[in-house]
């Protein structure tokens, strides 16, 4: 397969779980200060202009949730998901949503406002409040949603690699991580495992 | 089951959903402008305040693409998603995904910018660009997406339900939804079903 990413991106989580599925994988980085997300050669690949894309033999797929629940079943033996228990895995994916749509979104108000306003004093107005809606999210995940030891519990599962994802934004967000104990330790342990590391380290390379 | 919803929030898409599916369960209707889905007996549901929230045995399920694919899984003889093919699924999962942490977000922005920002100037922004963000999404859908005749082709799958509650904002979002062919006549044919057309009816009773 291949894989389009960009460092730091939210397409951290896909490369980690590459990695931890034990995935034949070739990485393959775009250039955003280049703009190479939104060249024609790309939006042949994703016509959104973002990343993560990941090429199968099947065809292309987007959108972090779809992507890390698609390598979890086609590499069953990782064990990257509860896959036979539809109450469990439908937790797993509300987590994944949550991230999606509600957190990764309150961190991009802080860089990325020109998505959905055009002046700058709303630009600053959304970048000051980065800090209060990231740490509202991080408050409900540490208090109501992470089970401990990994985010499902027991299992480590696909969740685990993408709430590392967003919990790396949260020094950018100006946002302290030692406020959230069970987050900020859940971190430190993943980057412990071998093979997210070695991720890590290609992705960061 | 018991599912908590708002008339006319993306918890139609789920109303639909349980209707399709065949599903058991009691509609519970929350009234927003009373504040309730804040208030601390919902909360104890569902701690992010907003709907849906779906209460089964196991326990609360709460993330429209989650709860959509739990249905799917549970009430497999009503055929809603590719449930043995880990590529198709994945393709109906990134379709989900992108209207949760893309199209919906975009329509957010035109009556909830407090969740991103403090100053009225920064709102009134906000609202501006929505029929420009909402259309360009739905560009990509009518474009890119929608395979036809339903969203994933010829299976009828909780796509289907998830893209009409979309379509059913744009036009207070101030885009004109013949615009998009596809998009338009499929919302017509969706509400042509009965079990759809029923639950649309209680939905908005």
């Amino acid at each position: 397969m291949k894989f389009f990413y960009s460092p730091g991106s939210c397409a951290l989580a896909t490369h980690l779980t590459l990695a931890e599925a034990g995935a034949d994988y070739q990485a393959i980085r775009l250039d955003f200060a280049a703009g190479e997300q939104q060249g024609v050669e790309y939006l042949a690949i994703n016509p959104k202009g973002r990343v993560p894309a990941l090429v199968t033999d099947r065809g292309i797929l987007t959108e972090t949730p779809a992507i890390l629940l698609y390598l979890a079943q086609t590499h069953p033996h990782a064990e990257l998901a509860p896959l036979n228990d539809p109450f469990a895995l439908a937790q797993l994916q509300a987590f994944n949503s949550y991230l999606c749509s509600t957190v990764h979104v309150a961190h991009a108000h802080g860089g990325r406002g020109a998505r959905w306003a055009d002046n700058q004093s709303s630009y600053d107005d959304m970048r000051a409040k980065v800090p209060q809606t990231m740490g509202a999210c991080f408050e409900l995940i540490e208090n109501e949603y992470f089970k401990g030891p990994w985010v499902m519990g027991e299992q480590f599962t696909v969740c685990d690699p993408y709430l590392l994802t967003l919990t790396s934004w949260l020094e950018r967000d100006g946002v302290d991580r030692t406020r959230f104990p069970k987050v900020d330790d859940h971190a430190k342990r993943l980057l412990e495992r071998p093979r997210s590391r070695a991720a890590w380290d290609e992705h960061f390379a």
